[in-house]
Protein backbone atom coordinates (compact mmCIF):
# COMPACT_ATOMS: atom_id res chain seq x y z
CA UNK A 1 0.00 0.00 0.00
CA UNK A 2 1.71 3.26 -0.65
CA UNK A 3 0.52 5.92 1.70
CA UNK A 4 0.75 9.77 1.45
CA UNK A 5 2.70 12.05 4.65
CA UNK A 6 -0.19 11.84 6.49
CA UNK A 7 0.73 14.00 9.18
CA UNK A 8 -2.29 15.12 10.60
CA UNK A 9 -1.92 17.96 13.44
CA UNK A 10 -3.64 18.50 16.33
CA UNK A 11 -6.81 20.39 14.82
CA UNK A 12 -7.62 17.48 12.71
CA UNK A 13 -6.55 18.87 9.17
CA UNK A 14 -3.45 17.97 7.71
CA UNK A 15 -1.10 19.87 8.30
CA UNK A 16 1.32 18.45 5.54
CA UNK A 17 -1.05 19.65 2.90
CA UNK A 18 -0.63 22.43 0.79
CA UNK A 19 -2.80 25.64 1.80
CA UNK A 20 -4.93 25.50 -1.65
CA UNK A 21 -5.68 21.56 -0.21
CA UNK A 22 -6.59 22.53 3.09
CA UNK A 23 -8.41 25.29 1.75
CA UNK A 24 -10.55 22.95 -0.20
CA UNK A 25 -11.38 20.75 2.57
CA UNK A 26 -12.58 23.28 4.80
CA UNK A 27 -14.64 24.95 1.93
CA UNK A 28 -16.16 21.11 2.54
CA UNK A 29 -17.02 21.34 5.31
CA UNK A 30 -18.29 25.24 5.47
CA UNK A 31 -20.30 23.87 2.29
CA UNK A 32 -22.01 21.01 4.59
CA UNK A 33 -22.87 23.34 7.24
CA UNK A 34 -24.43 25.79 5.05
CA UNK A 35 -26.64 23.61 3.28
CA UNK A 36 -27.63 21.43 6.61
CA UNK A 37 -28.76 25.16 7.85
CA UNK A 38 -26.26 25.41 10.34
CA UNK A 39 -26.47 29.48 9.92
CA UNK A 40 -28.89 31.23 9.46
CA UNK A 41 -27.86 33.62 6.22
CA UNK A 42 -24.92 35.11 7.92
CA UNK A 43 -21.51 33.43 8.69
CA UNK A 44 -19.76 33.43 11.62
CA UNK A 45 -16.04 35.97 11.35
CA UNK A 46 -13.08 34.19 9.72
CA UNK A 47 -12.01 33.98 14.10
CA UNK A 48 -15.17 31.80 15.25
CA UNK A 49 -15.35 29.82 11.85
CA UNK A 50 -11.79 29.12 12.35
CA UNK A 51 -12.59 28.14 16.03
CA UNK A 52 -15.16 26.10 14.96
CA UNK A 53 -13.53 24.10 12.30
CA UNK A 54 -10.21 23.61 14.03
CA UNK A 55 -9.09 25.83 10.72
CA UNK A 56 -6.64 29.01 10.59
CA UNK A 57 -7.78 32.00 9.78
CA UNK A 58 -5.76 31.97 6.88
CA UNK A 59 -7.38 28.39 5.66
CA UNK A 60 -10.63 29.52 6.49
CA UNK A 61 -10.04 32.65 3.97
CA UNK A 62 -9.24 30.74 1.25
CA UNK A 63 -12.05 28.42 1.64
CA UNK A 64 -14.42 31.10 1.51
CA UNK A 65 -13.07 31.87 -1.43
CA UNK A 66 -13.45 29.08 -3.02
CA UNK A 67 -17.21 29.18 -2.13
CA UNK A 68 -17.28 32.81 -3.66
CA UNK A 69 -16.35 31.35 -6.90
CA UNK A 70 -19.24 28.76 -6.73
CA UNK A 71 -21.49 31.02 -5.81
CA UNK A 72 -22.86 30.26 -2.48
CA UNK A 73 -21.74 33.39 -0.20
CA UNK A 74 -21.00 36.62 -0.88
CA UNK A 75 -19.19 39.25 1.54
CA UNK A 76 -20.98 42.25 1.99
CA UNK A 77 -18.60 45.01 3.62
CA UNK A 78 -20.02 46.27 6.93
CA UNK A 79 -21.75 42.92 7.27
CA UNK A 80 -19.80 39.70 6.38
CA UNK A 81 -20.49 36.99 4.70
CA UNK A 82 -23.61 36.29 3.70
CA UNK A 83 -25.08 32.69 2.26
CA UNK A 84 -25.94 34.54 -1.14
CA UNK A 85 -29.83 31.99 -1.62
CA UNK A 86 -30.86 29.58 0.71
CA UNK A 87 -30.38 26.14 -0.49
CA UNK A 88 -33.22 23.47 -0.94
CA UNK A 89 -33.22 19.90 -0.81
CA UNK A 90 -34.90 17.96 -3.74
CA UNK A 91 -35.39 14.23 -2.60
CA UNK A 92 -34.33 11.91 -5.16
CA UNK A 93 -36.14 9.02 -2.92
CA UNK A 94 -39.33 9.36 -4.62
CA UNK A 95 -40.73 10.45 -7.79
CA UNK A 96 -42.18 14.38 -6.88
CA UNK A 97 -42.86 17.32 -8.63
CA UNK A 98 -40.91 20.61 -7.39
CA UNK A 99 -43.68 22.71 -6.41
CA UNK A 100 -44.69 19.15 -4.34
CA UNK A 101 -41.06 18.32 -3.21
CA UNK A 102 -40.70 22.22 -2.08
CA UNK A 103 -43.87 22.61 -0.03
CA UNK A 104 -43.39 24.79 3.15
CA UNK A 105 -40.39 26.81 1.20
CA UNK A 106 -43.00 29.21 -1.24
CA UNK A 107 -44.98 29.56 -4.20
CA UNK A 108 -43.61 27.40 -7.41
CA UNK A 109 -44.87 29.80 -10.62
CA UNK A 110 -44.04 28.29 -13.92
CA UNK A 111 -43.16 30.91 -16.68
CA UNK A 112 -44.59 29.15 -19.77
CA UNK A 113 -41.91 29.94 -22.71
CA UNK A 114 -43.69 27.50 -25.21
CA UNK A 115 -46.47 24.95 -25.13
CA UNK A 116 -47.77 23.28 -28.48
CA UNK A 117 -47.81 20.43 -30.71
CA UNK A 118 -44.65 18.99 -32.33
CA UNK A 119 -43.60 16.29 -34.94
CA UNK A 120 -41.07 14.30 -32.15
CA UNK A 121 -37.65 14.40 -33.39
CA UNK A 122 -36.18 10.68 -33.86
CA UNK A 123 -34.91 10.75 -30.14
CA UNK A 124 -36.95 11.76 -28.60
CA UNK A 125 -39.22 9.64 -30.25
CA UNK A 126 -37.04 6.98 -29.29
CA UNK A 127 -37.20 7.78 -25.54
CA UNK A 128 -41.21 8.04 -25.77
CA UNK A 129 -41.00 4.67 -27.98
CA UNK A 130 -43.24 6.47 -30.60
CA UNK A 131 -42.10 6.66 -34.50
CA UNK A 132 -39.89 9.43 -35.50
CA UNK A 133 -42.42 12.30 -36.01
CA UNK A 134 -45.22 11.18 -34.26
CA UNK A 135 -46.90 14.04 -32.55
CA UNK A 136 -46.24 15.36 -29.69
CA UNK A 137 -46.66 17.84 -26.81
CA UNK A 138 -43.50 20.58 -26.17
CA UNK A 139 -43.52 22.17 -23.18
CA UNK A 140 -40.58 24.74 -21.86
CA UNK A 141 -40.94 26.22 -18.28
CA UNK A 142 -39.03 28.50 -16.53
CA UNK A 143 -39.72 27.74 -12.82
CA UNK A 144 -39.48 29.94 -10.02
CA UNK A 145 -39.39 29.60 -6.27
CA UNK A 146 -40.63 32.58 -4.70
CA UNK A 147 -39.72 34.38 -7.74
CA UNK A 148 -36.33 33.20 -8.04
CA UNK A 149 -35.45 31.56 -11.21
CA UNK A 150 -34.60 27.21 -9.79
CA UNK A 151 -35.22 25.32 -12.95
CA UNK A 152 -35.89 25.42 -17.01
CA UNK A 153 -37.53 22.12 -18.01
CA UNK A 154 -38.10 21.37 -21.53
CA UNK A 155 -41.04 18.39 -21.71
CA UNK A 156 -42.14 15.93 -24.75
CA UNK A 157 -45.23 14.24 -23.67
CA UNK A 158 -47.04 11.91 -26.04
CA UNK A 159 -49.92 13.04 -27.58
CA UNK A 160 -52.76 11.36 -25.72
CA UNK A 161 -51.25 13.05 -22.32
CA UNK A 162 -50.21 16.32 -23.29
CA UNK A 163 -53.19 17.84 -25.57
CA UNK A 164 -55.14 18.30 -22.53
CA UNK A 165 -52.63 19.81 -20.37
CA UNK A 166 -52.63 22.25 -23.26
CA UNK A 167 -55.46 23.93 -21.33
CA UNK A 168 -54.53 23.44 -18.13
CA UNK A 169 -52.43 25.54 -15.17
CA UNK A 170 -49.33 25.19 -16.75
CA UNK A 171 -48.13 27.86 -14.98
CA UNK A 172 -49.54 27.38 -11.25
CA UNK A 173 -49.74 23.67 -11.17
CA UNK A 174 -46.68 20.43 -11.30
CA UNK A 175 -46.70 18.59 -14.54
CA UNK A 176 -47.03 15.45 -12.85
CA UNK A 177 -49.91 16.30 -10.40
CA UNK A 178 -51.88 17.73 -13.84
CA UNK A 179 -50.47 14.31 -15.68
CA UNK A 180 -52.55 12.10 -12.64
CA UNK A 181 -55.79 14.19 -12.70
CA UNK A 182 -56.41 14.78 -16.23
CA UNK A 183 -55.58 11.33 -17.50
CA UNK A 184 -57.15 9.40 -14.47
CA UNK A 185 -54.28 6.81 -13.90
CA UNK A 186 -50.82 7.14 -11.74
CA UNK A 187 -47.13 7.53 -12.49
CA UNK A 188 -45.23 4.84 -11.57
CA UNK A 189 -41.39 5.02 -12.21
CA UNK A 190 -39.04 7.82 -13.83
CA UNK A 191 -35.68 7.00 -15.14
CA UNK A 192 -33.60 10.06 -14.30
CA UNK A 193 -29.83 10.65 -15.29
CA UNK A 194 -27.72 13.37 -13.35
CA UNK A 195 -25.22 15.61 -14.91
CA UNK A 196 -23.20 18.35 -13.65
CA UNK A 197 -22.61 20.99 -16.12
CA UNK A 198 -21.53 24.78 -16.48
CA UNK A 199 -24.38 26.88 -18.21
CA UNK A 200 -23.98 27.65 -21.54
CA UNK A 201 -25.01 32.13 -22.31
CA UNK A 202 -28.82 30.98 -22.98
CA UNK A 203 -28.92 28.93 -19.83
CA UNK A 204 -27.25 31.48 -17.68
CA UNK A 205 -29.90 34.18 -19.06
CA UNK A 206 -32.63 32.52 -18.41
CA UNK A 207 -31.88 31.47 -14.87
CA UNK A 208 -29.98 34.92 -13.93
CA UNK A 209 -26.72 33.13 -12.83
CA UNK A 210 -23.55 34.08 -14.35
CA UNK A 211 -22.54 31.76 -17.48
CA UNK A 212 -20.10 29.34 -16.57
CA UNK A 213 -22.09 28.44 -12.91
CA UNK A 214 -22.08 25.08 -12.41
CA UNK A 215 -25.74 23.32 -12.65
CA UNK A 216 -27.45 20.40 -12.66
CA UNK A 217 -28.48 18.77 -16.24
CA UNK A 218 -30.98 16.49 -15.65
CA UNK A 219 -32.51 14.04 -17.89
CA UNK A 220 -35.69 12.48 -16.77
CA UNK A 221 -38.33 9.95 -18.45
CA UNK A 222 -41.60 9.16 -16.82
CA UNK A 223 -43.58 6.56 -17.02
CA UNK A 224 -47.76 6.07 -16.52
CA UNK A 225 -47.72 2.75 -13.77
CA UNK A 226 -48.29 0.63 -16.53
CA UNK A 227 -45.03 1.06 -17.85
CA UNK A 228 -45.23 3.32 -20.67
CA UNK A 229 -43.09 6.01 -21.16
CA UNK A 230 -44.98 9.36 -21.86
CA UNK A 231 -42.91 12.11 -20.46
CA UNK A 232 -39.43 12.96 -21.65
CA UNK A 233 -37.92 15.69 -20.02
CA UNK A 234 -34.31 17.72 -19.72
CA UNK A 235 -33.93 19.68 -16.97
CA UNK A 236 -31.42 22.71 -16.01
CA UNK A 237 -31.27 23.09 -12.42
CA UNK A 238 -29.89 26.26 -10.33
CA UNK A 239 -27.49 24.50 -8.68
CA UNK A 240 -26.32 27.51 -6.00
CA UNK A 241 -30.35 26.77 -5.28
CA UNK A 242 -31.04 23.31 -5.26
CA UNK A 243 -29.18 20.06 -3.95
CA UNK A 244 -30.11 16.61 -4.49
CA UNK A 245 -30.33 14.57 -1.94
CA UNK A 246 -31.00 10.46 -1.43
CA UNK A 247 -30.80 8.17 1.02
CA UNK A 248 -28.72 4.41 0.08
CA UNK A 249 -29.33 1.57 1.27
CA UNK A 250 -26.59 -1.57 1.00
CA UNK A 251 -28.82 -4.43 0.54
CA UNK A 252 -27.66 -7.13 -1.17
CA UNK A 253 -24.94 -7.28 -3.35
CA UNK B 1 -52.58 30.43 -18.05
CA UNK B 2 -49.78 32.48 -19.60
CA UNK B 3 -48.28 30.86 -22.76
CA UNK B 4 -46.24 32.08 -24.89
CA UNK B 5 -45.85 31.57 -28.28
CA UNK B 6 -45.57 27.60 -29.06
CA UNK B 7 -44.87 28.48 -32.53
CA UNK B 8 -43.26 24.46 -33.08
CA UNK B 9 -41.97 23.80 -36.84
CA UNK B 10 -42.30 20.12 -38.70
CA UNK B 11 -38.93 19.15 -37.28
CA UNK B 12 -40.19 19.31 -33.59
CA UNK B 13 -38.51 22.18 -32.67
CA UNK B 14 -39.10 25.12 -31.99
CA UNK B 15 -38.87 27.54 -34.80
CA UNK B 16 -39.58 31.09 -33.19
CA UNK B 17 -36.77 30.21 -30.41
CA UNK B 18 -33.54 32.33 -30.29
CA UNK B 19 -30.70 30.56 -31.70
CA UNK B 20 -29.16 30.02 -28.77
CA UNK B 21 -32.32 28.53 -27.07
CA UNK B 22 -32.45 26.29 -29.97
CA UNK B 23 -28.61 25.22 -29.90
CA UNK B 24 -29.39 24.74 -26.02
CA UNK B 25 -32.47 22.05 -26.72
CA UNK B 26 -30.23 20.14 -29.36
CA UNK B 27 -26.89 19.85 -26.77
CA UNK B 28 -29.29 18.21 -24.35
CA UNK B 29 -30.67 15.57 -26.79
CA UNK B 30 -27.38 15.13 -28.11
CA UNK B 31 -25.28 15.08 -24.48
CA UNK B 32 -28.65 12.17 -23.75
CA UNK B 33 -27.34 10.36 -26.58
CA UNK B 34 -24.17 10.27 -25.73
CA UNK B 35 -24.53 8.88 -22.56
CA UNK B 36 -27.14 6.78 -23.27
CA UNK B 37 -23.95 4.92 -25.45
CA UNK B 38 -25.83 6.22 -28.69
CA UNK B 39 -22.21 6.65 -29.98
CA UNK B 40 -19.08 4.60 -30.33
CA UNK B 41 -16.67 7.35 -29.38
CA UNK B 42 -16.75 9.29 -32.01
CA UNK B 43 -20.44 11.35 -33.69
CA UNK B 44 -21.64 11.76 -36.71
CA UNK B 45 -20.83 14.66 -38.88
CA UNK B 46 -23.22 17.83 -38.26
CA UNK B 47 -25.51 17.08 -41.53
CA UNK B 48 -26.27 13.71 -40.47
CA UNK B 49 -26.65 14.55 -36.60
CA UNK B 50 -29.14 17.16 -37.92
CA UNK B 51 -31.25 14.51 -39.96
CA UNK B 52 -31.12 12.27 -36.73
CA UNK B 53 -32.24 15.20 -34.30
CA UNK B 54 -34.31 16.93 -36.47
CA UNK B 55 -32.56 20.42 -36.03
CA UNK B 56 -30.93 22.33 -38.67
CA UNK B 57 -26.95 22.56 -39.26
CA UNK B 58 -26.36 25.40 -37.27
CA UNK B 59 -28.32 24.34 -34.53
CA UNK B 60 -26.18 21.30 -34.30
CA UNK B 61 -22.69 23.41 -34.91
CA UNK B 62 -24.23 25.67 -31.94
CA UNK B 63 -24.91 22.63 -29.98
CA UNK B 64 -21.84 21.41 -30.38
CA UNK B 65 -19.74 24.15 -29.28
CA UNK B 66 -21.73 24.24 -25.85
CA UNK B 67 -21.19 20.55 -25.61
CA UNK B 68 -17.51 21.37 -26.27
CA UNK B 69 -17.32 23.95 -23.81
CA UNK B 70 -18.57 21.59 -21.28
CA UNK B 71 -16.23 19.29 -22.18
CA UNK B 72 -17.85 16.35 -23.28
CA UNK B 73 -16.52 16.56 -26.73
CA UNK B 74 -14.01 17.86 -28.94
CA UNK B 75 -13.30 18.90 -32.61
CA UNK B 76 -9.95 16.82 -34.23
CA UNK B 77 -9.12 18.27 -37.30
CA UNK B 78 -9.70 15.05 -40.32
CA UNK B 79 -11.71 13.10 -38.08
CA UNK B 80 -14.76 14.35 -36.65
CA UNK B 81 -16.16 15.28 -33.76
CA UNK B 82 -15.08 12.62 -30.45
CA UNK B 83 -16.35 11.88 -27.50
CA UNK B 84 -13.81 12.92 -24.84
CA UNK B 85 -14.05 10.48 -21.94
CA UNK B 86 -16.37 7.61 -21.99
CA UNK B 87 -19.46 8.57 -19.01
CA UNK B 88 -20.30 5.97 -16.94
CA UNK B 89 -23.23 5.94 -14.32
CA UNK B 90 -23.02 5.50 -10.51
CA UNK B 91 -26.12 3.86 -9.45
CA UNK B 92 -28.31 6.34 -6.66
CA UNK B 93 -30.79 3.52 -6.08
CA UNK B 94 -28.11 0.97 -3.56
CA UNK B 95 -25.19 1.83 -1.48
CA UNK B 96 -21.93 0.35 -3.16
CA UNK B 97 -18.25 1.80 -3.50
CA UNK B 98 -16.69 3.03 -6.78
CA UNK B 99 -15.32 -0.24 -7.62
CA UNK B 100 -18.08 -2.00 -7.08
CA UNK B 101 -20.35 0.20 -8.87
CA UNK B 102 -18.17 0.55 -11.82
CA UNK B 103 -17.02 -3.39 -11.84
CA UNK B 104 -16.35 -4.10 -15.39
CA UNK B 105 -15.42 -0.97 -16.60
CA UNK B 106 -11.82 -1.40 -15.54
CA UNK B 107 -9.60 -1.50 -12.60
CA UNK B 108 -10.28 1.18 -9.66
CA UNK B 109 -6.75 2.36 -8.39
CA UNK B 110 -6.75 4.39 -5.29
CA UNK B 111 -3.88 7.22 -5.02
CA UNK B 112 -3.23 7.19 -1.22
CA UNK B 113 -2.93 11.02 -0.59
CA UNK B 114 -3.10 10.75 3.34
CA UNK B 115 -4.32 8.19 5.79
CA UNK B 116 -3.61 8.55 9.33
CA UNK B 117 -5.26 9.82 12.51
CA UNK B 118 -6.72 13.24 13.81
CA UNK B 119 -8.47 14.98 16.30
CA UNK B 120 -11.98 15.52 14.21
CA UNK B 121 -12.54 19.17 13.79
CA UNK B 122 -16.19 20.29 15.52
CA UNK B 123 -18.11 20.03 12.49
CA UNK B 124 -16.84 16.44 11.68
CA UNK B 125 -17.41 15.30 14.87
CA UNK B 126 -21.05 16.63 14.78
CA UNK B 127 -21.98 14.31 12.45
CA UNK B 128 -20.27 11.33 13.56
CA UNK B 129 -21.76 11.86 16.83
CA UNK B 130 -18.76 12.59 18.63
CA UNK B 131 -17.30 15.17 20.93
CA UNK B 132 -15.13 17.34 19.49
CA UNK B 133 -11.63 16.35 19.35
CA UNK B 134 -12.23 12.79 19.68
CA UNK B 135 -9.58 10.76 17.62
CA UNK B 136 -10.81 9.62 14.35
CA UNK B 137 -9.02 8.57 11.14
CA UNK B 138 -8.68 10.93 8.21
CA UNK B 139 -8.32 9.46 4.75
CA UNK B 140 -7.76 11.10 1.25
CA UNK B 141 -7.26 8.84 -1.87
CA UNK B 142 -7.43 10.33 -5.31
CA UNK B 143 -9.24 7.46 -7.44
CA UNK B 144 -8.72 6.51 -11.07
CA UNK B 145 -10.42 4.09 -13.20
CA UNK B 146 -8.14 2.73 -16.00
CA UNK B 147 -5.65 5.33 -14.97
CA UNK B 148 -7.90 8.72 -15.43
CA UNK B 149 -8.75 10.46 -12.24
CA UNK B 150 -12.41 10.10 -11.46
CA UNK B 151 -13.29 11.58 -7.79
CA UNK B 152 -11.07 13.23 -4.91
CA UNK B 153 -12.65 11.50 -1.42
CA UNK B 154 -11.97 12.76 2.05
CA UNK B 155 -12.87 10.34 4.67
CA UNK B 156 -12.91 10.77 8.39
CA UNK B 157 -13.70 7.20 9.76
CA UNK B 158 -14.49 6.85 13.69
CA UNK B 159 -11.57 5.45 15.60
CA UNK B 160 -12.84 1.52 16.09
CA UNK B 161 -13.70 1.24 12.20
CA UNK B 162 -10.72 3.12 11.15
CA UNK B 163 -7.74 2.25 12.68
CA UNK B 164 -7.56 -1.30 11.69
CA UNK B 165 -7.84 -0.25 7.56
CA UNK B 166 -4.56 1.78 8.09
CA UNK B 167 -2.71 -1.59 7.73
CA UNK B 168 -5.41 -2.73 4.82
CA UNK B 169 -5.08 -2.33 1.17
CA UNK B 170 -6.60 1.40 0.88
CA UNK B 171 -5.22 1.70 -2.75
CA UNK B 172 -6.79 -1.37 -4.23
CA UNK B 173 -10.06 -2.32 -2.61
CA UNK B 174 -13.85 -0.04 -1.89
CA UNK B 175 -13.94 1.53 1.89
CA UNK B 176 -16.76 0.01 2.28
CA UNK B 177 -15.95 -3.40 1.36
CA UNK B 178 -12.98 -3.48 3.84
CA UNK B 179 -15.21 -2.30 6.47
CA UNK B 180 -17.26 -4.75 6.47
CA UNK B 181 -14.79 -7.15 6.29
CA UNK B 182 -12.57 -5.64 8.87
CA UNK B 183 -15.42 -5.01 11.46
CA UNK B 184 -17.17 -8.02 10.79
CA UNK B 185 -20.57 -5.77 10.08
CA UNK B 186 -22.72 -4.95 7.16
CA UNK B 187 -23.26 -1.10 6.38
CA UNK B 188 -26.77 0.36 6.67
CA UNK B 189 -28.01 3.15 4.91
CA UNK B 190 -25.94 6.48 3.72
CA UNK B 191 -27.47 9.88 3.76
CA UNK B 192 -26.18 11.83 0.41
CA UNK B 193 -26.04 15.27 -0.69
CA UNK B 194 -25.48 16.29 -4.05
CA UNK B 195 -23.83 19.59 -4.99
CA UNK B 196 -22.98 20.56 -8.41
CA UNK B 197 -19.77 23.16 -8.21
CA UNK B 198 -17.43 24.68 -10.08
CA UNK B 199 -13.51 22.77 -9.62
CA UNK B 200 -11.34 25.40 -7.30
CA UNK B 201 -7.52 25.21 -8.58
CA UNK B 202 -6.23 22.09 -6.45
CA UNK B 203 -9.20 20.03 -7.37
CA UNK B 204 -9.05 20.40 -10.26
CA UNK B 205 -5.08 19.68 -10.68
CA UNK B 206 -5.55 16.62 -8.53
CA UNK B 207 -8.54 15.87 -11.54
CA UNK B 208 -6.51 16.80 -14.55
CA UNK B 209 -9.52 18.70 -15.37
CA UNK B 210 -9.80 22.33 -16.33
CA UNK B 211 -10.34 24.97 -12.98
CA UNK B 212 -13.81 26.12 -13.77
CA UNK B 213 -15.22 22.66 -15.00
CA UNK B 214 -18.37 21.43 -13.32
CA UNK B 215 -18.11 18.88 -10.59
CA UNK B 216 -20.38 16.89 -7.94
CA UNK B 217 -19.46 17.44 -5.13
CA UNK B 218 -21.09 15.00 -2.85
CA UNK B 219 -21.63 14.68 0.93
CA UNK B 220 -21.86 11.03 2.20
CA UNK B 221 -22.55 9.87 5.78
CA UNK B 222 -22.24 6.36 6.15
CA UNK B 223 -23.92 4.20 8.91
CA UNK B 224 -23.44 0.32 10.34
CA UNK B 225 -26.99 -1.47 10.21
CA UNK B 226 -27.16 -0.91 13.66
CA UNK B 227 -27.77 2.78 12.85
CA UNK B 228 -24.71 4.21 14.04
CA UNK B 229 -22.80 7.12 11.89
CA UNK B 230 -19.07 5.86 10.87
CA UNK B 231 -18.31 7.57 7.90
CA UNK B 232 -18.42 11.30 6.74
CA UNK B 233 -17.06 11.67 3.42
CA UNK B 234 -16.70 14.58 0.72
CA UNK B 235 -16.35 13.58 -2.47
CA UNK B 236 -15.69 15.74 -5.56
CA UNK B 237 -16.67 13.84 -8.72
CA UNK B 238 -15.57 14.57 -12.11
CA UNK B 239 -18.51 15.24 -14.18
CA UNK B 240 -17.52 15.02 -17.20
CA UNK B 241 -16.69 10.90 -16.45
CA UNK B 242 -19.55 10.12 -14.10
CA UNK B 243 -23.26 11.13 -13.95
CA UNK B 244 -25.83 9.31 -11.35
CA UNK B 245 -28.92 7.64 -11.55
CA UNK B 246 -31.31 6.83 -9.84
CA UNK B 247 -34.66 5.41 -10.38
CA UNK B 248 -37.71 6.90 -9.22
CA UNK B 249 -41.32 5.72 -8.01
CA UNK B 250 -43.59 7.59 -7.20
CA UNK B 251 -45.51 5.55 -4.52
CA UNK B 252 -47.59 7.48 -2.12
CA UNK B 253 -47.93 11.05 -1.12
Amino acid sequence: MSVGSGVVDSTGWVSSAPRAERARQVADVIRHQITSGAFDGVLPDELALGRRLGASRNAVREALGLLRAEGLVERRRGVGTLVVRPKYGHGLDRLAGLAEALEGYGEVVNEVRSAGVAAAPPAIAARLGLAPGTEVVHLERLRRLAGVPLSLDTTYLTADIGLPLLDADLAGRDLFALIEETCGRRLGRADVVVHAVTAGPDTATLLEIPAGTAVFALERLTHLDDGRPVDAESIHVCADRLTLRATLHRGPA
